[in-house]
């Protein structure tokens, strides 16, 4: 097989086959063609498009071209989730729990954050003595004691699509829905859970900007998932404002401990029920508003957060932290952001909250920058609240003083005031399955 | 300026503005962007275009991105001749003596064969001595001394088009008239001539395989010789059939010697007359009528074949082999090809005869490969002429006879024969200017 030939009949417009489009992903993940002949390809396909059979193709190809989890040896049913990033987003650390406790097994290999959205991995790095990098028995073992586990991407996972990722983003080929769906969607097949719930963002911090391009990602990614032959589901729930108030990685533990003794922030915990009973819902659980109900049992009974509090143990962390959250170590400085005018918030970009938190030093913008785990913002305002000239917005936190006047300034520039209450997106948007 | 920011503008389908369209070409000439940007970049120009003005920006980005040639130190209307490539081409050998007896000097950087087609290059250097390897003076003297000059491509010509087509070539992204159009002119301006007459073939020996394609081609890169401020027309010729009777090095230059003397084929001859005459209408000689009387008269009188004579001197080469082409030695051995039935030769694969003289020795596959002066066929009849079965077709020529067996069956497969007479195609299929 010729790689130009394929380009070429990308270029003109026609459907590839099996085999070309596996042709492209092997030779992505082995190197064994060109990477200009790679993104020729990529914009190929951005430009003309691919198919939803050739999606799935391209899905299972990248999926297959690395190592495939086999969670056979973990009894029960397997679930996992994934989020497509956003600002202020923990809800894997509430989701997982309460799966876990309702026999939902999760066995999830998770990712570090870049830009402006964070990683499960790095907020639960902030957990004194916790492991994310495991042997694969290791993994097994702490899923099959506790019904969970959350670890970092080990092994050759989709090298395919590691290698055609990194080119999309600099090649100009990254907002295309079939290459978005594919890059997700296989690393969840190589996950290798039997139900796959998707929280797809729409609005200001989110990849997604508007309703119809995130239910149109949804829809190709939960096509996939069962073309594939794998229960799936897909929420589409606002992240035009921050999710909870904490943003950072040990702020965000906090938070998704507080939710877990019922005491989180309203939409925090309303996203998260919904998620794990859409999960709970997929592995044969009962009806959505039976496992909401479900969901919610495993909250008011504290249960959820004894599970989560297991995990930690299990994966070496220091439980203690998860039952009282207050040892965890404050950061060194911290600036409170005042308002300059009286009004309600009329909008917060959350894509620049994110930002603001990068630039305190809780996110990288380069995947080898290290990260400060206490670093980060408490709002104690959001989009539609009033507040009054001089009153607290948010708290930024930082190990160095001398990062709160650019964080202020950005900040500033992430917040717009008016005299009238600004209309709120509801929390979900919508339900694709 | 930031080369992702300039793919996704093509990529969204906008115009380029001239400071981005050269930031694309300095850094493919300077090599300061990677390949897979370049490759992202060319197939959304492929895909969604460029306009005039951008195909002429581009074109004199690609001229400027390296030396451009400063002919003012040659007196007078400095022309210039480019064929888009053919088999049995050899115009040039006759057009250039031609137009520098009329006082129109020629100045000529040329290339080397590469497939299917021939280099003018390659053919001059089959006479012994020949220099094509000039320095920038001697190629000067040359031309003020003779009237012309037919010389390889020297220094820094046109980087960013080298750069450019050599990724077009592996990333299916030739066969797009923008790019075509200002790879070629893009050279024809760095070349420095003020008048510039365009042979662009057309049938199944050129590039272009259909006249609508050959004429949108020749108006593209008209326009853009217009927009330099140069003086450019393009004649579309017949390239379905090979042009004359011999291909191959030395057979070409014989063939080219024996037209200036007036005994050329007829197709050769008229095809020369026409495009000498179109540059002596360009360099403001007369009429397209009057200068084809004129460089008809060039050829009746010889002093066009004395011109080359001394252009051959000039450059090195005993210009005996011009006055007496029987000086050339002959290959080592021949082969005649047979008629196998009776009939019209109803149509020859020009592409096809070029690549059974490059099967013969005669041109190369790769830049690097070497080529045998000697090599070639010499075609005694072409299409429309009636053959009888074991008539000889043609004498294929190379220095090792185990060559004959391949090229015999790549030449049978290149030729069909009918009980019917074809129509043929006119030689001259448009003007264009």
């Amino acid at each position: 097989m010729n790689f130009i030939d394929i380009i070429r009949k990308k270029r003109d417009g026609f459907e590839l086959t099996k085999e070309e489009i596996e042709f492209f992903a092997f030779s992505a993940a082995n190197e064994t063609v060109p990477d200009y002949q790679l993104s020729a390809m990529l914009m190929a396909i951005y430009l003309n498009g691919l198919n939803e059979r050739e999606t799935l193709d391209l899905t299972t190809a990248m999926a297959h071209s690395g190592d495939m989890a086999d969670l056979s040896a973990i009894d029960g049913v397997k679930g996992d989730k994934h989020s497509t990033g956003g600002v202020g987003d923990k809800t894997t650390l509430i989701v997982a729990p309460i799966a876990a406790e309702c026999d939902v097994k999760i066995a999830k290999m998770s990712g570090r954050g870049l830009g402006h959205t964070g990683g499960t991995v790095d907020k639960l790095e902030s957990i004194p003595g916790f492991k994310t990098s495991l042997e694969t028995e290791e993994f097994f073992a702490a899923v099959n004691a506790c019904g969970l586990c959350v670890a970092g991407q080990s092994g050759r996972l989709c090298p395919a699509d590691k290698k055609l990722y990194g080119l999309r983003d600099v090649t100009a080929t990254v907002d295309n829905m079939p290459l978005i769906a594919s890059s997700i969607m296989s690393k969840k097949l190589a996950g290798g859970a039997d139900c796959i719930v998707l929280d797809v963002k729409c609005g200001s911090g989110a990849f997604m900007k508007d309703a119809s391009s995130a239910t149109s990602l949804a829809e190709k990614m939960v096509e996939i998932g069962r073309g594939a032959g794998r229960r799936g589901a897909a929420l589409i729930t606002d992240m035009d404002v921050p999710l909870g108030h904490n943003i950072g990685n040990s702020l965000e533990v906090i938070e998704a401990v507080e939710t877990l003794k019922g005491n989180g922030p309203e939409d925090l915990t309303r996203i998260s029920v919904l998620l794990a009973a859409k999960l709970l819902q997929l592995a044969g659980k009962g009806s959505f508003e039976e496992c909401q109900t479900l969901a919610k049992s495993k909250i008011d009974d504290g249960t959820a957060l004894n599970k989560l509090a297991e995990m930690v143990a299990a994966q070496g962390g220091n439980a203690e932290y998860i039952r009282n959250p207050s040892l965890f170590e404050a950061a060194k400085h911290s600036f409170e952001v005042k308002a300059a005018e009286n009004g309600y918030i009329a909008h917060m970009d959350a894509e620049g909250i994110g930002s603001v938190c990068v630039a305190l030093g809780a996110g990288r913008m380069r995947k080898e920058d290290s990260i400060d785990p206490s670093a980060g913002i408490i709002l104690h305002r959001k989009t539609g609240d009033y507040v009054e000239k001089g009153e607290a917005v948010a708290t930024l936190y930082a190990s160095d003083n001398s990062l709160f006047a650019a964080a202020c300034e950005k900040f500033a520039q992430s917040v717009e005031f008016s005299a009238e209450r600004p209309a709120l997106n509801p929390l979900l948007l919508g339900v694709v399955e």
